[in-house]
């Protein structure tokens, strides 16, 4: 892609207390985060003052590690429904997007398409999508074996179609609304879905108005060479996991070369690869922060935790921690988080860590782990951002308290005196700060859509 | 049951504009109430101040009428998902309860498990599910075929044992959340529910900590059979379209002795019927403002609405307005909203309306139309309350505004004055204000609960 020279997008990835493992052991930090609001809405708040695109909330549907353990010592049977959360947020912001990871293995399209054009029409134009397609689960929804990678896939493509088109049941204008004379719509502007696929049977309309902005903004993840395909298809924000500005350059090449199959270009999309960044008043105040937490970590059950995340075939937990990694000569096939799998033997191979240090790697879900100063931190993300390896970045915030206003407080006005950051937000949709244009309905096409949120 | 001589519990039943069909048009509505928070945030607080003990919000999963002439006139295509709205009325309120429709029919208990979770830790405790088998929309669900009556009932019964033994997952003190030795659970009060029934399997836990009020506070308005028999052994708040005070004994004398066979007592249950109130300064001046709503009345998609709804066996939209209803010598069999169509056929019985008539009768879905001042409606309260025929009532209220501003501003003072009414909420959860015990956990069954909530 071309070097950039706008600025760039950021986005927060929420989850529980943070996304180090152990953040909930910090004094500061409410460890009562997944079930009491008021540490929410005060991050929610800090990261609308720090002028941020967006709030990125991810989910699961289930307790992901069940031995007493783990139970035990790691935080988690405590999880925010991110659907529940997200509209109770929107009334304490106006402005910062509101993304929601939500599945289509164990959803109904009908039933999430009402639920995020609630939330955008709630608030007013600033919801997201993030399409998944596995998250463990299946033995809560009458599901003994997880579905296929591939069946996944394939379900999630026609769920896509089904959401979109009950989106698109009515026009933008059908709605009349004249109190005078009791017409309330106009009927030609609706349209039935009739939707039947392979795993769908839905005939619409949807009993909800056209989102505000169309279509919720749609978010992906998937890095496999079916979730590219997915997300070259229907994505307008991908999250990723690169490590270098190599592999960030690559996956942009790869994806820019699919969106074509589908008529899209590049500027159709925002590429954000995640990184847990850690703070400080120096580089040696920041590496504190990041060994203080780390000395939290419980290893067994982070180790367990990460062996059943990605399976590399080696019972992490039962190796000493200084004991460097060996891997299998035959490494399992994985049906879920394929991609992240590769990412971890990728980094084995390449780094030969011991246990130990595999964990400290791991402990922001194999993402980039960044510390120093602002200066450092905003050093790294210019080069990133110049070199055109990213569009902005996906912020982990290693716990939800400090580490976001360290980050608002300090790196955001170094962001912005370089120019390379927002001074004020570019307009009340989420889709008006990110630049994507707002879709068409695709049964009003062949007309000329005059809505101001088109900007390309 | 005993008459009574405490205070009666009120809920306020909205939905879209208003209960009343043409309410939209009155000036004073906002036409955009199913897709701006406004004035559902407004009419919140305002039923707060009047010490309400919930809200209570509908729901369907469909566009119920979509011949062209019903979408033109009738204000569809545009509904809250009540899930998401909730959320949002929780952050703009402090103590009234928030009642959500949730249909067991397209939902998967672990699924509505967490939602309904997360409502409840969100609102510190104000959460209620109104368990409903039936609202239509098998078409958007892969279901050509609206599930039988019986097998939804079936379903139903099932989908109300996982998702308690969900909510039962984690014991009230099972997290221990000791940041200093870093331990976060105590996995011994953890419960895998391990279910295999005939319509879910289901594991657990649930990823979520039992509910603030164990459970949420569970309606449900069923008046058929089965509904009966659910909501004895489930129910503990049932919502009634009783028209008369004899209906409403007899109504209370079966779900009484039905109750029994459950373990359970008539004061485990609040019985309220729905009423739909037009307050006035005077009885003329009520009446005025309930014929000036009529008078915004479409007839012809009111009507189609009507037959939707409870099918007779006429296509009451195709008679004169003021033809006399001659029910037909068979009457045919519905699958849906049983016991509406009984009411309906038995309303003809007795009162032979003409089509006019019987359109004005069912504006609020057949349910009691009461106007006059607030001293006439303060008398109809209180006459039916120390009969003994009703521990409240459920307002619907003709429209989003100033009836809900006059009930409160008028009725509520009166009912205070009479020694009928709360002067302050109770307490800080939904079970507090309506006298509802805190459910025990299954699994610590065994154990004595000191909960501060448990009253009797």
């Amino acid at each position: 892609m071309a070097h950039h020279s706008g600025t760039l997008k950021l986005g927060a990835f929420l989850s529980g207390h943070g996304s180090h493992n152990a953040s909930w052991r910090l004094p500061e930090v409410d460890e009562d985060a997944s079930r009491s609001f008021a540490p929410y809405a005060r991050v929610a708040q800090k990261l609308e003052e720090g002028l941020f695109d967006a709030i990125f909330l991810n989910d699961s549907v289930a307790v992901p590690e069940l031995d007493p353990k783990s139970l035990a010592r790691s935080a988690q049977g405590m999880r925010w429904d991110p659907l529940t959360l997200l509209p109770a947020l929107a009334v304490v912001t106006r402005r910062i997007g509101l993304i929601s990871t939500a599945n289509t293995t164990y959803n109904e399209p009908y039933t999430l398409a009402r639920r995020l054009a609630s939330l955008d029409h709630l608030s007013e134009g600033r919801a997201g999508w993030n399409l998944v397609t596995s998250l463990g689960g299946g033995e809560n929804f009458n599901r003994d074996d997880h579905l296929l990678h591939a069946k996944r896939y394939e379900r999630a493509e026609e769920f896509f179609d089904v959401i979109t088109g009950l989106w698109d049941s009515w026009e933008d204008d059908a709605f009349v609304q004249d109190k005078a004379n009791g017409i309330w719509s106009n009927p030609d502007k609706m349209h039935l879905l009739n939707h039947k696929g392979a795993h769908f049977s839905v005939q619409g309309p949807l009993n909800s108005a056209r989102p505000v902005q169309g279509y919720p903004v749609i978010a992906q993840a998937g890095s496999s060479n079916d979730g590219r395909e997915l997300a070259a298809r229907t994505a307008e924000l991908i999250f990723t996991a690169a490590q270098t500005i190599e592999e960030a350059e690559a996956f942009d090449a790869d994806v820019t070369a699919r969106l074509a199959r589908y008529g899209r270009k590049r500027a159709d999309v925002r590429i954000l690869p995640g990184v847990s960044v850690y703070v400080g008043d120096s580089a040696p105040d920041a590496r504190a922060r990041y060994e203080a937490l780390q000395d939290l970590l419980d290893p067994i059950s982070t180790l367990k935790g990460i062996s059943h995340f990605v399976n590399i075939g080696i019972d992490l937990w039962t190796l000493d921690l200084d004991e460097p990694i060996v891997l299998p000569s035959v490494i399992p096939v994985t049906n879920t988080h394929k991609s992240r799998q590769q990412l971890v033997i990728d980094l084995i191979r390449r780094e030969q860590p011991t246990v130990r240090q595999l964990l400290r790697k791991m402990v922001a879900g194999g993402h980039r782990i960044l510390f120093g100063s602002a200066q450092d931190i905003a050093d790294d993300f210019e080069h990133w951002f110049r070199a055109g390896a990213a569009d902005g970045f996906n912020i982990m915030f290693p716990d939800l308290h400090g580490s976001v206003d360290r980050f608002v407080e300090q790196v955001i006005p170094e962001l912005q005196r370089r120019g390379l950051f927002r001074t004020d937000y570019e307009g009340p949709t989420l889709r008006d700060n990110l630049g994507l244009a707002r879709p068409r309905n695709r049964f009003s096409a062949a007309r000329i859509d005059h809505s101001p949120a088109i900007r390309r």
